[in-house]
């Protein structure tokens, strides 16, 4: 007879996640995806990487992101409904799965909307910790919608970033992620216009909404050395940097061929040069040359960022004993077998017991 | 404030998959995964189509199978290792996931192993009812795995087969297969070759499982008349017909692009004609000429199928009670304030009832 490997999965519900948050903390959360990141793009050669497979309608677009190593496998589900709030709904819902590349057994089933938010301010701020200019401490946030307090905590919990400077077209957005940010020991102003917001600030980060080529940062607004964390630019036909601010300045990049889609240098003739941030870690390609030179990190979220987050969330619930058991794929006593399944199967109880 | 929209998913685990099927029947559920099926190919056009995406390994394959028409966005995760069974696991593991186009809502998340067996076992009945000779009664099926018996029973149910005749390499398959089909009316007969079980056959099913390019069916076995159902020969290297059955034969497939890379026509040049099967159903292609011709289905497994499958087992659930809602994506009340979900999300039971 075969052997009975276990094949259950472990599921993290967005309860479980936010369990998993509160106890672990979000400083702890923000740093450790960090690491587990920058770990992945210093071993950037070891991954089977392709673009994502988009899904577009005419309200939105539906993405499936898969990546792999010699050992796990990961996908992303995630979808970008710019209509969805005035829904009552999330603009962006996103979940994934982390497997075994040697059986294709499903490991992990993980909600990865509250991930995807940890993951892109840890990779927002791991790139601004190694192009910023050291010592640098206050940030403009331009945009202050879903993802800003977790840019906010995460440039400060990184890169030492003390002092905020908001700005949104919508005042009440301001005013939640300033309540938001209270008592976290950030100093934070409310500006009247994205040029109060970015003068003198070492870093500025846009994380806008709008599915359009907007024009967030123009030449004129940039000052030398400061480092511009593009977020909000990720997909085709939506931009947030004037083409004059991309010009000017030293671009670096996750994935080439995803961002020359998806970025901001999606406006750029196809040679701009950019430098993928994998290179800077290395060593291979230069990052910041010098105190005055502009450099800009457009962001545009790529698969290894949600493997690496994958991976920190699951060793986490480990720790924390956080998570349940589902029974995905089948249990079978008899792999050749499938149909006794329908037979042998005990209908009992549907589920295992929770883990927490 | 926003109204609050529930966003919680439907699961179906195995063991909720099979209770589905032990209640409303395996027959019942054949019958009505291949009217879902049929009515899918009907409206070919309505669907965004890709091949799909996968990631190879030394030891086997991970693969996702992304398919949506204007309301529903459909995936399937699949994986396809030959060395499975030895450690006691399934070769093949599959789950999928239904959302909705309009919002990227994920609605429900089901197990796809149990319900891929059954979704390709109706899909070839369907193109058997289709492109067989009328009044078929006889089938050899060859290849006696955890495949079979669903084959067997869509075929008994669908097409009217009654009498089978079946072989494998491995006995114990066959024994195996005999004992679970006992009792429901089919004459079953075990044979000692390929040649025995075809001898006379109105329709010939191979359905094996070796990752390698196999000579099952070599032209002298096949008589005039005979539809040839292969569903074994299904990614690139693993083949079952020699060239001349299918040069003698009329070759249906799924989708073209998918079958030229995957089925068996991999042997053929790339111009070898091949009909669509969605054009026999519309009348714009011709199906069987008359009564002495071979055909050929050379079935690789599309994704429409697994969307039709996932739409069935979503009605039926419901139409049964079965399964369990889970918190896949955040119920946020406030869409645009993520972050206060790690504040006001009440850490209490991880799930919610379930439904049966």
């Amino acid at each position: 007879m075969s052997t009975h490997r276990p094949t259950r999965t472990l599921f993290l519900s967005t309860r479980h996640l936010v369990r998993l948050v509160q106890r672990k903390g979000l400083s702890a959360c923000l740093s450790g995806v960090a690491d587990r990141i920058e770990a992945g793009y210093r071993r950037w050669h070891e991954f089977d990487k392709s673009a994502r497979v988009a899904c577009h309608s005419g309200v939105g677009v539906i993405e499936l992101m898969p990546i792999a190593d010699a050992s796990q496998f990961a996908f992303k589900y995630v979808n970008g409904h710019p209509g969805n709030p005035a829904r009552g709904l999330p603009t962006v819902m996103a979940f994934g799965v982390l497997a075994d590349v040697d059986t294709g057994t499903p490991r992990l089933l993980s909600e990865l909307t509250l991930t995807t938010a940890i993951r892109t301010a840890a990779m927002s701020a791991l790139a601004a910790r190694v192009l910023a200019r050291p010592g640098s401490r206050s940030m403009a946030l331009i945009g202050n919608g879903a993802q800003s307090e977790f840019q906010a905590l995460a440039f400060c919990e990184i890169v030492g970033i003390r002092e905020l400077r908001l700005f949104d077209t919508d005042p009440a957005a301001s005013a939640k992620l300033a309540a938001n940010l209270a008592g976290q020991g950030l100093h934070v102003r409310i500006c009247r216009s994205t040029a109060e917001a970015v003068r003198g600030a070492d870093i500025v980060t846009t994380v806008t909404a709008d599915k359009t080529n907007a024009t967030i940062l123009t030449p004129e607004l940039i000052e030398p050395g400061m480092h511009i964390n593009a977020v909000g630019g990720d997909c085709p036909g939506k931009t947030e940097l004037h083409p004059g601010v991309l010009q000017a300045a030293a671009v670096f990049v996750e994935y080439e061929p995803q961002t020359r889609i998806e970025g901001d240098i999606q406006q750029m003739p196809a040679d701009f040069p950019v430098t993928e941030f994998w290179r800077v870690l290395d060593g291979s390609a230069a990052g910041r040359s010098g105190a005055g030179q502009v450099t800009v990190f457009d962001s545009v979220g790529f698969a290894l960022e949600d493997y690496a987050a994958l991976t920190f969330m699951r060793d986490t619930a480990a720790e924390l004993g956080i998570g349940e058991m589902i029974e995905l794929v089948p249990q079978a006593a008899d792999p050749k077998n499938l149909y006794g399944l329908l037979r042998d199967e005990p209908v009992a109880a549907a589920r295992e017991p929770a883990l927490a």
